[in-house]
């Protein structure tokens, strides 16, 4: 079995959460699989195989935990990407708008330099705003976005092309 | 140079976060020195050396980013302890004190079985309220704690003597 079906038998569906007619895609599994989650790390290390990158920036929370061993597999910098207050330095920050009310996302000032090449990667891409949130942190800060990278991609809800022409986007599982 | 003492020299203090009169120990210079998030993970994983333990609990958010490497390294699950409302499927969760206010820590109700021995793992031990509810939920779910692992203990807030006489503490770097 490949790397993206033995990630996508571990992920479990839950219908109605956070609200009712959502199924949502619960990653737990994964990581309290060591085969699957091992599965996760190579997978999404072999679908940026071709490209080339100076430094993982990994979106809050769930994007950390495939992001750190990625980062750590690869040897190269993890940055963080993270919710408003909760970075203690001089930080940029980007507000974009959900479904309902809008969110911040914030980087630390010095992170990210000019002409770094930046893989943004979550767990999961749907609408792509917070993709997008963290596109716009990048550049910002003077760097280039190299690509975006997920473990699982909504492909009705279209992230895809709301991204597209920025940067090559790469997913693991589709559902 | 050690683990401990590679790692205690990344990490950045801040003075005056989230509060006046706080020094903030900022661990985000670690995950962008491969070199020092690599000697993070072999100080932990050598931290527990004496230890026999089922499965990693790590705790939202900055614990995602030590534990998902550390279990990927064991290849020993991870479960994920989040704040209240994350996670998707039937929880357990507890209520605690903070300083100000109180937070809820959640954990899937069929993540930690009976007779399961647990490594509760966080970035940072203060006063040790976090761990003291990490533990809760996991002898609530009939896990055994095998330990508390972090990166960064802040000796002045005695957070091991409130953690003392349940299971062994251990942090890789002191302050």
């Amino acid at each position: 079995m490949g790397h993206a079906e033995r990630v996508r038998e571990a992920i479990r569906s839950i219908p109605d959460f956070p609200q009712p007619g959502i199924l949502f895609r619960d990653i737990t599994p994964v990581t309290e699989d060591p085969a699957a989650f091992s599965a996760a790390i190579a997978g999404l290390g072999a679908l940026l195989d071709g490209t080339t990158w100076d430094k993982l920036a990994a979106i809050e929370s769930r994007g950390f935990i495939f992001g750190a061993p990625l980062a750590r597999k690869v040897a190269r910098p993890m940055v963080l990407l993270r919710k408003a207050g909760k970075l203690p330095g001089q930080t940029r920050s980007v507000s974009y708008d959900l479904e309902y009310g809008s969110a911040t996302l914030e980087v630390h000032a010095d992170s990210i330099a000019p002409g770094d090449r930046i893989i943004i990667l979550d767990d999961l891409l749907a609408t792509g705003g917070t993709a997008a949130a963290a596109a716009s942190l990048v550049t910002q800060s003077g760097g280039q976005v190299a690509g975006f990278c997920f473990l699982v991609e909504l492909d009705d809800l279209a992230g895809r092309d709301s991204l597209a022409g920025t940067a090559p986007v790469f997913s693991l599982v589709h559902f």
